[in-house]
């Protein structure tokens, strides 16, 4: 075997310690002789007492037989699914949601993926998360070099929030902090009054929440599910959930952002830019070519992309400067369209060229 | 307004210079007087020309239908997707894949998001990318803290890779390059003798090759698609693809990393534990409680890990310790199952603590 430079990271290995690891030992450890009971993770569909809604299915179903789902997804997610998410959620809420608070992600794991990275890379910020709690988070945390710090939970008072811990953990590097509601891994459901506190913390501290509401309506016990957004006029709130528990359908891998925030504070303080900036990098261009511009041909256009806002303002014809893909001074020109298409936008390429010529010259393009 | 202390980040603002940046400029440019033509983003989908083949939608409303596909998915895809991904692949490679090979990942965009910080943590590790080339690499890179090294594709040779500009970028911390191949954005098809040429650089220079192949088999121009897991006996590579091209999908989010690595030097130097570590975590699990161990009343057992691995031995029964939600000398139980299920149990769970009880005390767990 050659001397290979490469290796893999331990350090990724050790962040990793995580319930499948744990699992895979527990597995290897079993008997033989009894049928294995599991009371550790269990998958709810596993059951047949847990039943997906037949509705569900059919409504999959005939998406991918219309062919009208099949194209690349807007950013955020399809903006009936952010409204009918939106209209869902403010059945519970004073301060009603509207389609663009709701960002649609690949299950609440994406979303918290997308979270920690896009609210806390200040360098020294450090996050508030539960003990316990649902490991994921540190996980994240570890891989986008955030500090965490947890608050404990109180197992002698119905696994509430330690608010005294929450306050003496938090100083001004304190960006927010994380809730599991209903609690994931103590089954407990926090009373509106109790949830009212925390909000009242996180705002006097001055950091947000993230609600993580993957739970949300599976509510064991007298307590009825609030949500944390009832608080959003207190303090500004980020919703997780999807639709995994609730619909029993974890595979199906869809789950949301929601900001709860009536006074608009994660536009101002540039949460919400970085939210969206995060998801507009997961995104896939399709088939092109590359066409190179002669500058020295051509009046009055200083690069690539003064070119190409020119051409959409004289053209109406959209093609992407080379520099998005690291060829400043050339053009990006997709042809995954019609014949026709492709000769009407070369017509015009053609006509904005001649007529940004250096004096009577001509410009193949 | 209060002052408020969290903020947005502008770091990853201004990694995130992005096709839909510039696209929106664009967007806001364009004139109302014409009909507006897109040689830019296209969306195969968005043209009659282009549709999916009706057994694929079958497909997924069979799946759908069956109820046998809302569970979890096993964290690296389900069997019968990798074997068949695994078979697909080899049908153009002298070394057959394995199911094992192939890990399902929600589009080639989580593929790369997987990759990166999988492979490259070593601290002042670096990469070389190709340029021009596709920039989620760059911005991935960027997020996970690795130097990246950027080599030319030549416009006057077909595209091809520049090798004396490998050679020259490569160092003791170069750990691998990405090939897109078929290229994006340049469109060319690079020949069996020009990647052969590249594997043949990677294995001298130390490092393997990352080979996105997401337009595999869509070949313009006279050379044919030519995978480079062909020359993974020379240097190790990982494939990344997805259906979203090929079979006009790309709403369906599904592709794949493939380790095409005969000698299994991925194994080896721990780059495939580190890719399945990092695949990991980002599993979900369901409802469950907590229950406290009083370590003091029994005998012959260290702490919560310990007594979870007794309990899988002697009553085959699996309960996850606390310590991997935060808490310690907890048991973790899951409880969303048949009561048959649950009481049989926590029978075995009582049998357990009785049997390992301190004298003759008797332990209600």
């Amino acid at each position: 075997m050659e001397k290979w430079k490469f290796q893999g990271n331990q350090g990724l290995k050790s962040s990793a310690v995580s319930v499948r690891g744990v699992f895979n030992v527990l597995m290897q450890s079993i008997s033989k002789e009894k049928e294995v009971v599991h009371l550790c993770r269990v998958d709810p569909t596993d059951n047949p007492l847990f039943s997906a809604d037949p509705v569900a299915a059919h409504a999959v179903s005939t998406a991918a037989h219309s062919g009208n789902f099949n194209g690349y997804p807007p950013t955020f997610g399809l903006p009936q699914a952010r409204r009918a998410i939106a209209e869902y959620l403010s059945r519970d809420l004073p301060n009603k949601l509207s389609a663009e608070d709701v960002y649609v992600t690949v299950g609440a794991t994406q979303a918290i993926e997308i979270i920690l990275p896009s609210v806390f890379a200040t360098p020294g910020a450090n996050i508030l998360l539960p003990r316990p709690g649902f490991p994921q988070y540190e996980t994240r945390a570890a891989l986008c070099g955030l500090e965490v710090r947890h608050f404990d939970l109180l197992p002698n008072s119905s696994w509430e929030v330690d608010i005294d811990s929450l306050e003496a953990l938090a100083d001004d590097k304190t960006m927010a902090m994380v809730l599991i509601s209903p609690s994931n891994p103590c089954g407990n459901v926090f009373t509106y009054q109790h949830l009212k506190r925390v909000a009242e913390t996180a705002r006097k501290l001055g950091m947000f929440v993230i609600s993580d509401e993957v739970y949300a309506h599976i509510a064991f016990g007298c307590n009825p599910f609030v949500p944390m957004g009832v608080f959003s006029s207190i303090v500004p709130v980020i919703t997780l959930g999807s639709i995994s528990k609730r619909w029993i359908i974890p595979g199906w891998r869809f789950g949301w952002i929601a900001t709860c925030d009536p006074h608009g504070i994660f536009q101002k303080t540039g949460i919400a830019a970085n939210i969206e900036s995060y998801m507009e990098i997961t995104n896939d261009p399709p088939t092109f070519m590359q066409v190179q511009i002669n500058l020295s041909q051509i009046e009055g256009i200083a690069d690539d992309v003064d070119f190409c806002v020119k051409l959409a303002k004289e053209e109406s014809l959209l093609i992407l400067p080379g520099v998005i893909v690291g060829l400043k001074n050339w053009l990006r020109v997709s042809f995954g369209l019609e014949r026709s298409a492709i000769e009407e936008g070369l017509n015009r390429l053609k006509a904005f060229c001649l007529r940004h010529a250096k004096m009577s010259q001509q410009i193949s393009a």
